[in-house]
């Protein structure tokens, strides 16, 4: 284990993270509020990062080192991310600063605050900053390190991933990576633009982009984007969410004018068949309620997008709503948005290649002489990556148990545990109950906060590179 | 499809259904009780049976037709098995009926009575016996005959597996079928003279092993095994559940002496790891409650044998347990048994097989380059063997969120509807909250208990038999 390079990799993104402290620290001047939590972060982080990045240390770069990087990164990410938290005085405990920075950089969107709107804006831009930046890194970690490091999995179909070993990536990444910051940026750019024209202010506007570009969910108003009771926002953010929950692939076969292979992109067209099928089913649900259509649609499309993108947002608070909508939205947060997205869950393309696996053992045993193949946009998916498929289902599932179980000490309902810690490793936001999204997890012990956050993260990697991390052979000696 | 054929088998299994009836017509006689509702079932069993199995049939009987046979068999003879439920007038729908007789013959033990101590003891007789009978049935469909249609799953891993067709096995099959319903009979009986030697009544003696034999949980007392309070028949009743869920071809290898396989068996040290480890978590959640080490031992571990065994009979209300021992509880539920048992559940051997899956896959993104198999005692599982086993596990996910999501349409909380459908389609029994050890599942509507009685048939066949029969290309021509 080359450790001394993970470290010196480490030291770099903690530099990074220090200067991206330098924008919420001039939105606090411009509000002319106290500056000295941040500038106390960027100090102590600059300091740690520095100290990391002159480590002197060989360039041998394995995949056991990019995955504990991987591991490494996100986990001091965001403990340092809560340092602004900590700083500002307005959290009652280091592991609250810590709980509000993973779900931030993980894009959760989980909150341990009840009273958000009496945070400064420097610090509410800071808790939603995170949340663009954790956006980010997720795409490169989804569309050029995981794949690259050769994990079996499946996380853009039909991008070109670069070669095999993550130190080699970086030249040849730069260009598609370039291309993918750029839409990133523009589509958020266009979010703000858009949220302006519709009346929101400039401020909320970037708060509420960078919460939809990482669909992460944090809002700077305690009902969220309920507040602005606006029919034009609440459409104009749904519409993003469905374009940030997308494959950043499809962008990239727009830009080279590939649109029939668009159109025959099976995940798309599950992707929006289930957003369809979930409106469809909650609107007939809740129509009661509400006594209009438009209306019901509204609300009902807006959490439909909210909860399968894994963002979080809400318009209104949907715990009143009767338990089949509930279980409509339990069944999104599992399923979760498309790979190669900003979004979480276990994602759309390995539901369909579980379904599809299921259908071709049912063919299996009633023709078992066949030999049948999953395929996926009309292309055969090698066997290895249907077995890490539902290897990942799997863990998912066991992952979301054992987390629950811990949870469960602070004697919540099931409902509330199981949906806490579902919520958490898929990085939705809101759970059922308690947690729901008139809610927040304040309530729970520092035990179950630190297990939540552990989750965010481990569901935000997809599962496999903090188990390696923790697996005993990953520091074995070779 | 050879319709006939199956319609000809189904026969002969109602023919024994009816006979079946004529126990617990003889414990009505014994108590002076009314005859007529099994009188009338007999009739109208035997003579559909008759009708069924003097059809002119070819012998032709694939694996399709095996398949189908089985979903029918269950179906139709849960269907039967509620005529003297009907006819007694005590149940006030069929609907409810049905649920009671597939709630028997799955050996869930799930009930929608609120007062059973008001029914007469035919009845009841009955309600149990389907347990039993459900049990026997079972062990025949997970040793003999689902292998040898070569469902590709992992079901008795060390007993002799007979031939490939189900039609060729029956002369083959004689001979462990005989061993097999001897064990089955003796610890039956076994069971009967230690609860009766401990002081419990005969008939509730044979009631309690009906339902400790098929591992179902019908009493007939209204608090379950509670009722006698006694320490030696809760001690007998668990020990006898824990021989009634191992894998039987435990008892073979017994019998052959073959003392060293039975040590190494993984799936055996799972399962009494999972009960100890589970029994002692429990233990140490409940004792504040109890305050007394014999106590709490004593109810914890009759829990865990009961909910792990998919059993369910219950010697406390467990629901004013806090929620981690809930948990705990829920995960048994979803592990369940030992393969090859009466138990049900996803079976410890899948468990054991997705958890050396997840381990493997992490060995495998460390070193790439290796090719590790998955191994089970000692022996190679092969691939396609591990690759049912996890579409099993992401396929008993979807079904289970499948049905809560149409529960969820009587408004129940969360908890209520997911663990209604955990409940059911791993044969335990109980849940939580409203449907939890003291409660019932009699305020469903009639479409929730039509879907809980078709999971317990789902999960008691191990869900792809009854997919199988569902599934377009079965019914379409070859």
């Amino acid at each position: 284990m080359n450790l001394k390079l993970v470290l010196k990799v480490l030291g770099r993104i903690l530099l990074i993270e220090s200067a991206s402290l330098a924008l919420p620290l001039l939105v606090a001047l411009i509000y002319g509020e106290n500056p000295l939590p941040f500038l106390w972060s960027i100090a102590i982080t600059a300091l740690l990062g520095l100290g990391l990045s002159v480590l002197p240390a060989q360039k041998r770069f394995f995949v056991r080192e990019g995955f504990v990087a991987v591991g490494l990164i996100w986990m001091v990410t965001c403990l340092l991310g809560a340092l602004p938290f900590w700083f500002s005085g307005y959290f009652s405990s280091f592991v609250d600063c810590l709980f509000e920075s993973a779900s931030g950089f993980t894009t959760t969107g989980a909150s341990i605050l009840s009273n958000i709107e009496a945070l400064p804006n420097g610090i509410l831009f800071w808790r939603s900053f995170t949340h663009w930046m954790g956006g980010m890194g997720v795409l490169v970690l989804a569309t050029a390190v995981l794949p690259s490091m050769g994990i079996r999995s499946h996380y853009l179909t039909q991008a070109e991933t670069p070669g095999p070993v993550f130190s080699k990536l970086v030249p040849k990444q730069a260009k598609t990576s370039k291309i993918l910051y750029g839409i990133y940026c523009a589509l958020t750019l266009l979010e703000v633009a858009c949220l302006k024209l519709a009346g929101m202010p400039l401020y909320d506007s970037f708060i509420h982009a960078f919460g939809t570009a990482g669909t992460g969910g944090f809002s700077n108003r305690n009902i969220s984007v309920g507040a602005y009771n606006s029919m034009a926002v609440d459409m104009i953010i749904a519409v993003f969410i469905i374009l940030f929950s997308l494959n950043f692939a499809v962008y990239f076969l727009l830009l080279t004018r590939k649109f029939r292979e668009v159109l025959h992109s099976d995940e798309l067209r599950f992707f929006l068949l289930a957003v369809a099928g979930a409106t469809v089913l909650i609107s007939v649900n809740i129509y009661p309620l509400y006594s209009d259509l438009v209306q019901t649609f509204r609300y009902a499309f807006f959490q439909v997008c909210s909860i399968i993108s894994t963002t979080g947002f809400s318009t209104t608070d949907w715990s009143f709503w009767p338990q089949f909508s509930h279980l409509v939205l339990i069944m999104l947060m599992f399923c979760g948005a498309c790979a190669g997205s900003t979004g979480g869950g276990m994602k759309c393309s390995r539901v369909l290649i579980l379904m599809r696996s299921i259908r071709r053992e049912i063919h299996h045993i009633i023709h078992p002489r066949s030999v049948e193949v999953v395929t996926l946009d009309g292309k055969v998916v090698e066997e290895s990556t249907v077995h890490s498929v539902l290897t990942f289902v799997g863990c998912y599932l066991l992952v979301i148990l054992s987390a629950a179980l811990i949870i469960s000490l602070d004697n919540f309902s099931f409902s509330v545990s199981f949906s806490s810690a579902l919520t958490c490793v898929s990085n939705v936001g809101p759970g059922l109950e308690a947690v729901g999204p008139a809610g927040n997890f304040a309530a729970f012990s520092p035990l179950s906060k630190l297990v939540m956050s552990l989750c965010m993260i481990i569901g935000r990697l997809e599962i496999f590179p903090i188990l390696v991390l923790f697996s005993r052979s990953t520091w074995r000696r070779a």
